[in-house]
C-alpha cells in the first residue's frame, strides 16, 4: 500500500507553457516523502541528530501535464532498503490520469559539522517505522 | 564537444542542509539547454511558432554537493535525435569535481491553443542548428 | 473577518540559514489569496476570460523566522477596492507568534493576446463575491 | 553610483501569465546584493563568522513585465546604514524600460547555534567595504 499525499497546483509552479514546470514534480515527490516520515512519527530533519539524507539519484517520466489549481496525489512506496540507502518510487495521479512516475534514492550520511559527508548504515528502527507507514 | 554553460550558486537555491537543493540541478540543466538554443541562433519559445518542447523524462545522479557561491559549469550534449524527441545529456562540474550527471528527453508537440498536445516531427533545420552549437 | 489559509513549511522553502527564505512569504500570500478566490467560487485564471491580475506592489515586514515543517496560517483581508485595483493585507501566524505582515496590490488588466496590458475596471460581481468570502 | 548586476530571465521564472512571477523580483534583488558583497571582497555567508543577515522588510513596485530571455540589470544602492541594519534600494531595468523599484532592510544578528537570533551592531569595516563597492 503506497502512502498518499494530496496537493493542489499553485500559480508560481506553472511556467509560460501554461502548465507545471517539470522541476516541480521533484519537489512534489519530496513533499510526499517528508509527509510519509511525519506519518511514521519521524522527521527527516530531527535536531541534534547527526544523520542527513542527501539524494543519490532522482528521475521522473512525464505522461500528462498538470495545470494550475489541479488537485493531485502522490503515491509513495519505500521500494527497497539497502545498507546505506533508501529507494522510493512515486506515482502522481490527477483522478484517473497518470501524470507520471518517479524514483529517488537517498543515502544516510554522517553530518558532523565541518567534516565531509560519509555514508553510514540506515538506522534499523527508522526503517521499521517508515515501512509501517508506507506499507 | 559539449556546449558549456557557466553559473554561480545563489542563496535561494540552498536549503537547510547547507547546500543546493536537489531540484535545482534540473533547472541548471534546463538553463544550459536554453543557452545552447540561443548559441544556435534559436529560442525554445519563438513567438508565433506552434511547436512546444515538454519533457518526457528527466534524471540526475548526484556525486558531490554544490555550495552557496560556488561557480560551476554544465556541459550539455545533444545525445540523440529521434523522429519526435531530442535527448540531452548533462554533466555538472565545479573545477575538477564532478557534481553529477543527468539526462533529459524533450518531445516536439503541436501547441495549437485549446487542442491537446500531440507529438510532431522535430523540424530538421532546428536539429542542424543545435548540432552545430553542441556538436 | 480575514480568510484563513493553512500551510506547512516544505524543505525546499528553507535556505542555508536554516529557516524559510524571505521570498517564500510572497508565495504564501499569493497561495492564500488564490484560496480565497476559490472559496468565493472564483478562480484568478478563468479560461476564456480576458482579464488578468498582475501585481502593482508587494511588501512584507518580517518579525520571526519560519522553520521546516512549521504549520502556519495566512490571514487575508481584501482591504480596499478601487476602480482598477484590489489591495490585500496579509498576516502570517504560527500559533501565537506573528511571523510578519504583508500587503499586495493587484490591478485588473485586459489580456487580449498580442496587445499590451491595459488597466480595466474591476468587475463588480467579482468584488461582491470576494468580499463575501474575505469578510 | 549604484552597483550593477546583469541577468537573463530563465524559463522556470515565468508563470502561466506569460511573464516573470512577481516573487522572482525579490530573488533578483538578493542576487544583486550578494554580487555587490562579492565585489566588495566579502560574502554574506562567511564560514566561521557568527553574524547573520535576515530580512526585516522587503518591498517592490512593479512597472512593466519581464519576459523569458529578457536581459536586464539590477541597480543596487546601500541607501542607509543604522546601528544594526542596512537598507538597500534597487531598480530593475531592461534597456530603457524601468521594470520596477524595490527596497530591502537587513539586520545584523548573532547566530550562535541553538540561541535565538539577537540584533548586533553592524561591523564597521563591512560598511566601509560595501560603500566602496556600491558608491
Amino acid at each position: 500500500m503506497p502512502f498518499v499525499y494530496r496537493r493542489r497546483v499553485q500559480f508560481a509552479e506553472t511556467d509560460l507553457a501554461g502548465f507545471v514546470h517539470f522541476s516541480w514534480h521533484f519537489r512534489y515527490m519530496e513533499e510526499a516523502e517528508h509527509a510519509l516520515w511525519r506519518a511514521a512519527g519521524l522527521t527527516i530533519a530531527r535536531a541534534g541528530e547527526n544523520v542527513g539524507w542527501p539524494r543519490v539519484s532522482a528521475a521522473f517520466d512525464y505522461r500528462a501535464p498538470l495545470y494550475f489549481e489541479d488537485e493531485f496525489e502522490v503515491r509513495v512506496v519505500l521500494a527497497s532498503v539497502r545498507r546505506t540507502t533508501l529507494e522510493w518510487t512515486h506515482a502522481i495521479w490527477r483522478d484517473e490520469t497518470l501524470i507520471g512516475e518517479g524514483r529517488m534514492t537517498t543515502i544516510a550520511v554522517d553530518k558532523s559539522p565541518g567534516a565531509p559527508m560519509k555514508a553510514k548504515d540506515v538506522p534499523g528502527d527508522i526503517v521499521e517505522q517508515l515501512k509501517a507507514a508506507a506499507g
